[in-house]
């Protein structure tokens, strides 16, 4: 998929959006960014001086993922002072289209009222099935780190069989764990047993709790709680890969002196360059998926 | 799982309904049959001489799968006489429960008629994920018979992702497949393409159909019509998965000499013993969901 | 691999070697064929009406595999007539190759004597291991074709870890097969459980002999004796691939009902053209080993 | 396997012995230690104050792995003196047997000068294959960690095919790498193909040489020279892990920005209590074969 004559703006970020500066010059568009002052980036970027000279020319223009931590301040790892995300809508005509992460209510708001065409890239399907693949190999990652055994051999638990909980499974297996997949619905567990995991109930995962060495946490509630903390092995680690506020009853695995690694956001730490390969496959769905056509 | 006190009635069906009653049996529930003239069965079970009597003291009535092919008769292989499907329903009462298999609007119009609890297992997801498993084993096991080359090594092609492709897919990568999946949505393509297959899009299919060896559709759709059989190398071998009238275009198929098997319902054909275990775990499953404590 | 201006003999054999053929012809060579009287070939080899003219002014004489069935006669399964494996060699010259399969004491004596260069095909590394692919397969199709349950899921044994156990597991694993692998060294029973298999040494499988739904033997002794027969299951079944005589004990099994499936020669058999392929690679490979620059 | 009424004194190491001990302990055995000064251990061993009174009673003396690094003093990385090599043999007495790794010739020479029977835990079959899991699963985590992009979907070349390059692809291929095995002999690359890694002779490596992304390197001797390094990408991230020398002309690699990562002794390393489970069984497995029964 090629588009002709479309260009980009990328305006704040971190290594990934710098990452992505490099795939859209090798494949031809051109770019021009803001919010990188104190790092190195493509020299065939246009740096800009001002937001309004960077989005002036362009149609597509590109934030960060997450687009703000605060619903005010665009995310904006590399810039020494602030840039306000309206300050951007302000500056974009209607024929341009923004695209970022997590555009929460109040951004979406913010949006429509100037009336901006704009993708949440973290809501696509596709980008958010893809990016299973380096949390789970992060998560895998930070697993060996985090432990003096090795993950071939020992006994494994992915609580939750949605995409993240899918490709790490299979990833775990594919490297020699003895796995075990909890999930609630019948039809997941049968899944989970056709791929040849051990399926474990919810209604059963206390009764198995006090067996394994790994456990990777994908559910958003509190699944691993004072109860079941209580029964696992002290040596346990835990990975935790849902977002905030997570599965783990954190006060209770400090006091039991269980180890929880927190594994948020893990393909721009551990695979910055796959992290922005797969913003750049998505972004260009995104577009082709808009039916635009210049 | 087990439940204390209930028994069960098994009319009519195939060598699946034989071998669900040595599992009722070896689970030590109390059986009753009918419909089963010529043929062994389990020395265990009763055989009644009638309708009325074979169903009257039992809790749960299975009928065959598919229940009926002709929406009137009972489908009973084993027995010289016709059964109607109604004439059990006019021997049962309001607290007896029918799961058979296949349960059309007449059936199912007829059952409420008669006030009657009922449950197409066909309808059950767990059941339907778990029959991928000998669905995907038969077909393997049809290409293997009705080809001179290896599956290992030879380029396969697994037309849609459902329960059935998914399976597939993981089984004939396992044996050692060279294999492409083809899929409609961004997100299955992604997935495809996490799990190690070659992702290709529907829109991509033809240009890619002449590499195949073996062909298996799970796409109850024409996908393989004459514009893509003639693109075909003529030695592809087609192995027919969806329900009719399957994706094949089967006249073009015969005049181009492109074979093409049949794999109508093959959980009773080629693994009768994993499907009746299959059905036997539904009956139980079914049954705890409908929160009958008797 | 292309070598220039060679020319080969296909002398007698069976499918394989009609299938050879067409390797060797759409790789541009030229073939001359005798003894394949009643049976369709490749309409470009050219059939000679003596085997003095066949062989007449080839590089490479192919032989069959078997060569022989009985030390005397030619293995020819398409031919009337009878020819003697001496004929071949009283024509060929010493700038000519003789390649076969199992070229007994006995053949290569007297090849010896003719002053022949030979090859037997068998004693090549490359073609057995690769030959373990189709044989793999096979014992796969077949125990499929004998068994009313599923390898999915079911208990396997595979006895010995050589080129057709190593082959053989990875496949079974692959398609989900619950797989334990029996081997005599510390060292095989290591590479086992770093393969995620279930490790047996020799030793203990006595104890575990009456877990398996499926058996499949690669050593050529008598493991499956009168007291291990004696304590598997009913319904076990097994696949005998090791060469004759084999390691089961058949006269028991056969008392006890126990089913025990052939597996010889299984590449001719379930996959005629893969087994060519193979055989076409390894004459190519057996040629460049032997350094001959035409 | 459980031997009745032996102990054993661990002399030297680092944590693999200290986890060693942990082993020994929990498995009911009596240990004495000498060579630990700063570090916590097992509060069940006993800490003797000579290396005497350490070896006095036991069975079996376990020495460091490697036993020395210069061929006279004792490995242990947590003794703040020296320990040397030849006064353990000199309080052995002719009952008693040595275990530990990397006994070189001089001190082969050594041990028999006193007449001691002696064991090279790395010469052991066993201990070698399973060793492999650990150095391969941590040549992952530190492809992992220095890498800015996934594994999975990678382009990946290992380099031999012995114990360690065996069960490096296994992982990688599990974990979804696109990958290829270098070897030299054609029964190799048979089994590379049966396994579905891409197999490169040795001869054609220079020509795919610049496509990867990562390459192991198991071979001790010089494979990656100046004439391959040239060729490969800048960003190729190379894991070394032959013994030393290694595989890689480091100059050339340095000179051209090639990172090359060490990855010797790696069980140790990133999962000691793994090697120390492997140590154990290793010791146990020696005793055995020993025959030695007191």
């Amino acid at each position: 998929m090629k588009f002709e004559k479309i260009s980009f703006s990328v305006i704040g970020g971190d290594q990934r959006q710098i990452k992505l500066c490099d795939y859209l010059i090798s494949h031809g568009y051109r770019v021009n960014i803001f919010g990188f002052s104190n790092v190195e980036v493509n020299p065939l970027v246009k740096k800009s001086e001002t937001l309004e000279e960077a989005i002036k020319y362009s149609n597509i223009i590109i934030g960060p993922i997450p687009c703000s931590q605060n619903d005010r301040d665009l995310f904006a790892k590399y810039y020494g002072g602030k840039v306000k995300v309206e300050d951007i809508f302000k500056v974009m005509n209607k024929h341009q289209i923004f695209m970022a992460g997590r555009l929460t209510d109040k951004i979406q708001k913010n949006l429509t009222e100037y009336g901006i065409t704009y993708i949440d890239l973290l809501e696509r399907e596709d980008m958010a099935v893809r990016n299973a693949i380096p949390t789970a190999e992060g998560a895998i990652q930070y697993a060996m780190e985090n432990s003096d055994i090795t993950l071939h051999g020992s006994k494994c638990m992915v609580l939750g069989f949605g995409r993240c909980g899918k490709v790490l499974a299979h990833m775990l297996k594919g490297i020699g764990a003895d796995l075990s997949v909890e999930a609630r619905s019948l039809q997941d567990l049968a899944y989970i047993e056709s791929y040849g995991y051990k399926p474990v109930p919810l209604g059963e995962l206390t009764s198995y709790i006090d067996q394994y060495d790994f456990i990777f946490n994908t559910i958003p509630s509190l699944i691993l709680d004072s109860k079941r903390l209580i029964k696992m092995k002290e040596d346990c680690l835990i990975i935790e890969l849902a977002s905030k506020p997570g599965g783990v009853d954190l006060e209770t695995a400090n006091k039991l002196g269980i180890k929880v690694i927190d594994g948020q956001s893990l393909p721009g730490k551990v695979a910055a360059r796959t992290a922005a390969k797969i913003i750049f496959d998505t972004i260009l769905n995104a577009y082709s998926d808009l039916g635009v056509i210049l």
